[in-house]
């Protein structure tokens, strides 16, 4: 009988001590990809999961045991204070990311954020100039636009960039769900512009921009846009949840103050036609992120709902049998796809967070700069701060660059 | 042995003779229609295909024997003229609909006129007055939105109409085909504003405009729109040719004067919001009609290249079995449905002409409105104008009412 | 004005006078077929719808009225009799088929015999040599197994023929419908082994089995079979009804004498392993014809609920892009579409019997032998046979070659 | 800050201790369940994952660090010796388990035991007489059948035991594969009768034998078979690997003892027809377990390839509006899934393997009889065993009771 340790312990391998703020829903997931990420990838640094932060004792301490992390904390000030900490993961709401992120890179933490960066261009500006300003004493800042990571995505982007699409004329992309149709859902503080910033647009909007410039390789240059609010009073809830769901206290009703829908019109730098559209009120769709591109030599379409499938259309193929390729994206020459299983075997949504655990290590190792970096998550900021100004404008506005 | 005639000959049905102008694409579908409808539908009226008219004779000649048509005449003035003509069928590129159908109003004929209505608003609202001028005698006019009679759209509006969607929120539509992505591919006659009046926008973004508008029975109150012109220059066609497709010649270039794709945002009257999309360069997609609506109770989703199905998501099934259900729609109790094959059996593009021509003379035969009116292709008119003015104002129009 | 005949006249083209027999659910369609295939294909022949031929005068008149024959016969001996009939067009079920074939053979007329060949090999084998006799006065033979003109279907089959697929080593094909899954379903003609020979084996399981052997070009060598009969006795029909469908004589009842439904695994000559299905018990399933063959270089996968698409693994495609093709057949370069519309346009069930007409009256006019012969109907009649008779005696069975 | 165990603690709680035999492919998947499990699950026993065992020193401390073991063992027996192992889970292959199982079984310990139970019926008798004799003692037997754990398999057997199906008329059953298409891959484990037992059948027909039974919850009773192996020589691999995959000896070749492929029809004892096939040789299918069944009140379908949905048609449903519904069983109110993200986030294939130890523990908490058991196991041996017997004797064959 041999006896070892946890983790995979490698002497010549330095240690990267990871603190996290926040253990709801992306707390969760952000758990389960520091833990998995070492067990499926051989990664240059060693992860130890140092701590968790947040404000009730009690149930940050049951977080804590629950997701794997060795000890806690109840302000994430103190967390950053640690010097065993060398990671901040912010997964809390949007409102607090500025602060907790601009502390920690000057308190020389790398900084991994949950998307949206900021509930404010003004304020996702602020987290850039942090970023930049810690930057040279090697400290590194990354927002987590986690769908990039999914194996099926990784390899679209790998398609432009290898010219497989030729130029690009189109992007539509959906984000749709349907969680709040009911009116008689509670108004959770994803439905309050003061937690959330914004509703759709923020929340799931931002995750298709992010993903219709990662793919394309471009920049929205210009929008033109309409936010939706098609209920606007709803019953408070019957006690303070941060989460998805909970039950209503059908007595008292709020005001709903962001958008329940998004949709714009978008060109490109490159001349491509955009089309966005975010949405928690398409009934019958749960989590359906769908992107499709066309090109002057192929297209591509992707459908989260069916995550592992790439749909591609290489308008090389001759006309006689020629048609969109259903690729299943879980062969070894996926991206990302050699660590897991066999071929057919399907990974779910928490992988990819898993994969962004994994770039950003190396990253770190590396010295190199992670990516999406804050000024990816300011540009699509100013997307979307565009996109509300039109929406109030009813004309036209350009992004600023 | 016994002789028939080769028409079912009912000696107590009154006749109806019906002239064409046009022998094209969209001539040999209406003919189609014309041969097809008492074969498969028990019509109220005998119908006869009388005469088609054309410029060239040699060419029209060829046409009517292979339509079936029983005679020719080489313009749509003589075709006007003749007594025995009852409904003028009206096949031509759209700068000619004003004219012909006023004439053939004026002269007391039935107008099916295809879409677009016309190639502005102007004349489309000469042909609503037209229209309203010969009802009083009993004549009456039509419009060929014929996507409305695809069993499965059908089907929709039926849903739609019974409340089995509830509130709209969502209308998503898109029009997508690819035949012009080769910036080689020659300048027809639909790449030119004075005969098409508009590229994709009054070709096929017509076609969704109307469909939303139809299944929803709602109309479209404001837009904001952008139009591209990917490719503007072209090589000239080597022979003058009226289709879809044609030699270049390449030594010989001239200007795209129409939009290769369009998008817009919409605001419906009843408060849905519609995000709408027609291009010709969609590579690999090539007549996908997408439609997609979702309501609070209920949602659908259509795709013409699997146009014999309609998915539905009924928000009433319980949490566990609830799901969008793919109808084949070619059960008996599906519209149209009964008078073709048994269950299972498909149909095409082309019956949904037949539909339009039953419909058409059962609407005569009872002195009825025949649907989509021309008031309705002057709506759908007035939502183009609306999309352009928007385009190039970059602000929101609104639909004129 | 100028007057024209009702089909293409080509003085120097010859007629084909065309004689029907039934006038049911196969004799719509085929006259369907007769109708339209010189309307959009170019024939060598002139097409005459002579006459056709049923007991019933009342019904028969109707019928060739509606369908567009232009005369009647109230016995098929009279219509063979007829010197202005070339050809024999035999739609009525199976017990007939035989007799009318080998008289109207012998008559020296063409037949198209509606499959499957006959109720018995031993009358398919009559047939046979019946077409064998006839021969050599340029007298053509051939079984109407359309589904092999679906233009899908004829792609697979040009795939498998170009050597796409490499060495073929799976077969797997289901033919599913669902319409006697109510065990109140009236007992209609195709439920009585007298009439119909076989249930569903013969009657949708023939179409499985010629297709299987036309794409890939191999014929069964053995097989291991199991017929059921899950509902063994129902409702006698509340009239003589000849159709799919029709009331139930609640009072009576009547035995079962076909099979449900049949299963069977077999071994082609060229050594790739089939598994067979078919069934009218597969509730939901309308009329899926799924055929799925995997060879070393290729796959390929058909649906006949989404008729117009062939799937298309290629397997020289890189790992990282591979994937099976959705080909929507309606492209200029696929089979037979280049007579309809523009691609993206569908067609329907009832185009393969055009598509059926075009390749008949083109062997004919140039003297060549139409496909499937006769004996291809009787190779099919024996693996039904052979799956019989392994279903009775519980081991696996030859096909007698 | 305060000090966190790496596991939930609950003092309260009783701790199971795991030991595992096998490190490969099945032995990642089972730790990373054992790992899981106590993260997304509250159980009510505390997981210790104590040792695992292999031969190889070096490779199973570094397969321990890597997998999250707390020691290693370098014999099976003294694994099974150790007094601080509860359990032993087996990941070895199928020749060895029925030696480890009974040992573990008689030293008191309980067994998850990787399917198949054993290499033949024999062995596996010996198994569940084992069980059997382990019982009294309060010692639990449960064989690896992890697909009925797929949420979309579990409501599948749900929806079946509440009647929603009706009469099960068919089941059609594949496991498409294409791992071994090319002849040149090499001669693995798997390839080996000695080792594996049988190739295809044993492999992966052993799973949707078990999906067939658990989901209609009938035992196949009689079958007829045929195995059939395409390429039956070659090259050795470059080294001994266990995996899927490796380099071939080009130089040097042996015999392939296995089937390549295996397809059989089946008889249930309630009078269903079954139709199965197992495959490494269906080029372009990964890892396509597909299961239809259809009932006289509803049908089901299902693909692993697209894991988390569920096809479902209700004949409840009017003739209208029914059709195949997609379930996307991503919700609370499907089995397993309130433990995971929101609806509509896709989980993959690992979580089967977290399910199963989650069910596994609370029947071991409740004394309750872990299933599948060894009995269920033996059953499906007996099935693949007929099936053999079938195959060689060209007979039907019955299946033992």
């Amino acid at each position: 009988m041999t006896d070892h340790p946890d983790l995979p312990a490698d002497a010549a391998r330095e240690t990267l001590s990871v603190g996290m703020v926040g253990y709801a829903f992306m707390g969760a997931a952000h758990s389960q990809a520091w833990r998995n990420a070492p067990r499926f990838f051989d990664l240059p640094l060693r992860l130890r999961m140092r701590a968790v932060a947040g404000r009730n004792p009690d149930l940050v301490a049951a977080a804590a045991a629950r997701l794997g992390w060795e000890s806690t904390e109840t302000s994430w000030r103190s967390l950053i204070d640690r010097d065993d900490v060398d990671l901040v993961d912010i997964c809390t709401p949007g409102d607090t990311h500025a602060e907790i992120a601009i502390a920690a890179l000057a308190a020389g933490k790398h900084v991994l954020c949950e998307k949206p960066l900021a509930n404010s261009v003004e304020e996702a500006e602020a987290m850039v100039a942090a970023a930049e300003r810690a930057r040279p004493a090697g400290v590194r800042a990354m927002v987590g636009f986690t769908y990039r990571r999914v194996p099926a995505i990784a390899l679209a982007r790998r398609l432009v960039a290898d010219g497989r699409l030729g130029r690009i004329h189109h992007v539509r992309a959906q984000y749709l769900q349907d969680w709040i149709v009911d009116p008689e859902a509670p108004l959770s503080w994803r439905l309050d512009k003061d937690k959330a910033g914004s509703g759709a647009l923020g929340d799931i909007g931002a995750h298709i921009v992010d993903l219709a410039q990662f793919i394309t390789g471009d920049a929205i240059a210009s929008v033109s846009g309409r936010l939706e609010t098609f209920v606007t009073e709803r019953p408070l809830p019957a006690d303070h949840h941060t989460g998805l769901s909970g039950a209503a206290d059908t007595a008292r009703r709020g005001p709903v103050t962001v958008d329940d829908a998004a949709a714009f019109i978008a060109r490109f730098r490159g001349g491509a036609l955009g089309v966005f559209e975010a949405t928690r009120f398409a009934l019958g769709r749960k989590n359906a992120i769908r992107i499709e591109v066309n090109g002057s030599r192929g297209s591509l379409a992707f459908d989260f709902e069916d995550m592992n499938v790439l749909h591609f259309h290489d308008g090389d193929d001759d006309a006689a049998t020629g048609g969109f390729r259903r690729i299943l994206a879980t062969e070894a020459e996926h991206p990302y796809m050699a660590a897991w299983w066999p071929p057919g075997h399907l990974i779910g949504y928490e992988h990819s967070f898993t994969h962004q655990v994994v770039d950003l290590v190396n990253d770190l190792a590396a010295g190199g700069d992670p990516s999406p970096s804050f000024a990816d998550g300011l540009q699509v900021q100013r997307v979307l701060a565009a996109v509300e100004t039109s929406s109030d404008s009813a004309t036209w506005q350009d992004v600023t660059p």
